[in-house]
C-alpha cells in the first residue's frame, strides 16, 4: 500500500455505526437495520454498491480494539494491541509510547492471603469508584500513576515515567486458593516498570486491607503503545476521528488520527463536527457509539431508532459532498444476543464516479449478502476506498 | 497442487476478454458486457455457473502481467515480473534465462549533464523510432543488444551474452536538476551487465547529443526471466497460447506455454488457431486484446461490439467441445474511465459434467455478481478448472 498510494484532493469518510449487524427477533422478521426506516440510506443503496465485511474471520467475535485496527486495514491478528491499552481508552486514560497500562481487578483475598473471590463478589460500581480513587492516592517521585474505574470490579491502570517496559506477566493467577502473583519482569528491561508496579500494588493492598471484599487487587495485560504503522505514512492520507467515546478515539490515535474535539453526541453534531474541519483533512472516521449500546441492552427498537438517527442526519453529511462514503459496522450487536458477535456486517459503498451499482435497493443485511462487493476481510476496505478515491497506484505493469 | 496432479485427455480452455469487466455509463444502466448481445454466453451462463475474480487484492489495480499471472494461478505478490521483461514483451522483444532487460525513456539534459525533462518533452512516436534505429547501431563483440521503440520517450532494451545479472540500480534519478545515474551493480556478479550497460548509455550519448530534447536515456526496472515454476511441472497440463499481442505470448512463455502462430487477429481466427492444434495440447490460453484497447480509448459501443464478436465466434470453440471452459477477464477496463480498474472480474464457468449451476441466465457484472462461484481471488481459478476436468487427485484421505 505504502508503495501504491498516491495523492488527491478526493476526501473518504468511513461512517462506523458501532454494532451495525444484528438478527431479526423472530424467524421472517427483519433485523434492526432491516426495521429502520432510513429513506436515505436506502437511496444511496440504489446508487452505490453493498457487500458484507468479516471483522477477523469467520464465526470470530471482535472486540471494539481489534475491530477498529481490521477497519483501519490492519491485519488484527498481525497487529496487537494490547488488553491494558485499550481498558485505558476505554475510560478515558492516555496511552503514549513508553507508559504502561494495565487491566485491574478488585478480588478478595483471605487471611493467608489466597484469593477466594478473583471479582470480590462483583461489587457495584458505586462501592468502587471510591475505591479507585484512594488508589489514586499512591504516587512515587519517579513515576506517574493514573488509575480510573472500569466498571464493577474492574479498572485501569497507567505508569508513565523513563525506560519503563511493558513486558510483564499477569498477577491473576486465574484461579481461587492462591496468592495474587507477584508483577515479573519478563525482560531486564522492564524490571525498574515491575519493581514500581509491585510498590504500587503493596500500597494498595494497604489502603484496602480493611475493606470486607475488595481488599486486594490483580492486575493483567500490561502493554504499551503498539507503535503502529501510522495512516499518514501507508495511504498517504490526513485522517481525523468524529468520536463521542474515548475507546474510539483512543485506539485511531494509535494509527495517527488526529482527534477532533466538538459538542454534542448525536449523529448530527459529529457530522457538523465533521464539516467544521472538512478543509483540514482528507479521511474521516466518524464513530456512532449507540447502535452498539441498544444491541447490548437488548432493546431492538432503540437500535432502530439509533439508526434512524443517523439516517434522517445523513443529509448534512452528504452536503459536504465526500468522493467516497462507507457506511457499515466494526461488527456485528444484535439485539436479541445482547453481545458483540461474529456475524458478517452490513456495507454500503457509495462513491459517484466509480462505483459498479448493484440491483440492491435498501441497507439491510439481506441486501448486503446479495450485494456486488461480496463478502470480504474488513481489513480489505481501506484500499478499497482508497482505489475510489483515485488514491492508489497501478500494480504491476 | 504439484502434489495433486493427475492426467487425463480432458482439455480446458481459459478465454480471456482483456479488461472486460466495466461500469454503466449512466445509473441504472448496462455495462458493456451487459449491453452487449452476447446469446451465446447467455446460453452458457443457463447452462453453467458465474462468479466474480478480483485480480490481485480488493482495491487493487493490476498491470497485465501480474493480472494474468493471477489467471494463471501464481500468487502475483510472491511471483514478480521485472518491469523491464514486461516492457520488452509489449513490443516482442524476446526475454530469455541470463538476458537483461530495462525500459527505457529518451530524456532532455542541459549543457552541463543535468536532467531538465526526464521524459524529453513527451517526443512524438513518429520522432521516437528513428532514434531508437540510430540507438540499434550500438553493438559490442561480446553482447547482443535489441532495443525497440515502445510508445513517445519510452523504449525497451534487452542485452544478451555471457554471465549477464539484472542487480542493477535503475539510472532515472526521479527528479530534474540532478544527471542521469550510472548503472550500479548490486552485487560482483552483475558487475558485467553494470559496465556493458554504461557502456552502451555512453555510446547512445554521442548518437544523441545534438537532439534538441532526446539528448540522453534513463534505464530503470532491470530485469530477467525469473524462472517460474512451469506449468506442466504444476499442472501436468501441456498449454498453448493464443495470443495477437506479444506482451501476453511473452508472459504466457514464462510459465512455460508454447505459443501458436497464426493468421489474422480476429476472435474467429483465435478459435481456428486453437482447431489446428487442438490436439496436441490440453490447456488453450485464449488472449483477446481489443476489449481493453477499446475500454483504453473510452468507446462503450466499441467495447460492447468487441465482446459480441467474440460471442458470435464463440460456436467455433464450442465445437471442439472442450470438457472445462471458462470465460473471463485479467481486470476490469471500464471505458467511463478509460483505464484499468480493480474493480471485480466477471466469470463464466462451463463444464458440462460436473458444473453446479446457478439460477443466473445471462453474462454480465450484476449476474455475476449473484453467481453461485462467489468472488474470489483469480489465483484460485487455475485449481477450479483443473477440478472440472477431473485432473485433481483428493486431498488427504
Amino acid at each position: 500500500m505504502r508503495d501504491l498510494k498516491k495523492k488527491n484532493p478526493n476526501k473518504i469518510v468511513l461512517l462506523v455505526m458501532d454494532g451495525l449487524g444484528g438478527l431479526p427477533r423472530e424467524p421472517g422478521g427483519p433485523t434492526e437495520l432491516e426495521a429502520a426506516n432510513t429513506p436515505n440510506f436506502d437511496r444511496l443503496a440504489r446508487h452505490g454498491s453493498l457487500g458484507q465485511t468479516i471483522p477477523i474471520s469467520p464465526g470470530i467475535t471482535p472486540g471494539s480494539g481489534p475491530a477498529h485496527l481490521a477497519l483501519f486495514g490492519y491485519d488484527p491478528l498481525e497487529y496487537d494491541v494490547g488488553r491494558g491499552v485499550l481498558e485505558a481508552f476505554g475510560v478515558g486514560l492516555e496511552v503514549n509510547k513508553g507508559d504502561v497500562a494495565a487491566r485491574g481487578n478488585f478480588c478478595t483475598i483471605d487471611k493467608d492471603g489466597k484469593i477466594i473471590d478473583r471479582r470480590a463478589g462483583r461489587i457495584p460500581t458505586e462501592d468502587a469508584i471510591p475505591l479507585v480513587d484512594r488508589l489514586s492516592a499512591i504516587q512515587f517521585p519517579e513515576v506517574q500513576i493514573e488509575v480510573k474505574h472500569v466498571k464493577e470490579y474492574r479498572f485501569a491502570v497507567v505508569m508513565r515515567g523513563k525506560k519503563l517496559e511493558p513486558a510483564l506477566e499477569d498477577t491473576d493467577p486465574q484461579s481461587t486458593g492462591v496468592a495474587p502473583l507477584p508483577v515479573q519482569p519478563l525482560n531486564t528491561n522492564s524490571q525498574k516498570a515491575a519493581d514500581f508496579f509491585n510498590k504500587w500494588i503493596a500500597g494498595a493492598r494497604e489502603i484496602l486491607a480493611d475493606e470486607n471484599r475488595a481488599n486486594a487487587i490483580t492486575l493483567r495485560g500490561f502493554s504499551t503503545d503498539p507503535g503502529l504503522p501510522q495512516f499518514e505514512e501507508i495511504y498517504g492520507l490526513h485522517p481525523a476521528c468524529i468520536a463521542v467515546y474515548p475507546m474510539y478515539r483512543g485506539v485511531s490515535k494509535l494509527v495517527g488520527m488526529e482527534v477532533h474535539q466538538f459538542e454534542g453526541d448525536r449523529p448530527r453534531d459529529e457530522f457538523l463536527a465533521a464539516a467544521q474541519v472538512w478543509e483540514t483533512y482528507d479521511f474521516f472516521f466518524i464513530h456512532i457509539k449507540k447502535t452498539d449500546s441498544k444491541g447490548e441492552d437488548g432493546d431492538f427498537e432503540g437500535k432502530a431508532a439509533e439508526i434512524e438517527a443517523v439516517d434522517s442526519a445523513l443529509p448534512d453529511l452528504l452536503a459536504l459532498q465526500p468522493d467516497v462514503l462507507a457506511i457499515t459496522g466494526d461488527h456485528s450487536t444484535p439485539s436479541t444476543m445482547k453481545v458483540h458477535s461474529w456475524h458478517p456486517v452490513p456495507l454500503l459503498l457509495w462513491a459517484p464516479k466509480t462505483i459498479r451499482p448493484d440491483d440492491q435497493s435498501s441497507f439491510g443485511e439481506t441486501a448486503c449478502a446479495h450485494g456486488a462487493l461480496g463478502t470480504f476481510a474488513a481489513s480489505s476496505l481501506m484500499p478499497l476506498l482508497l482505489a475510489h478515491a483515485g488514491r492508489l497506484e497501478k500494480f504491476g505493469a
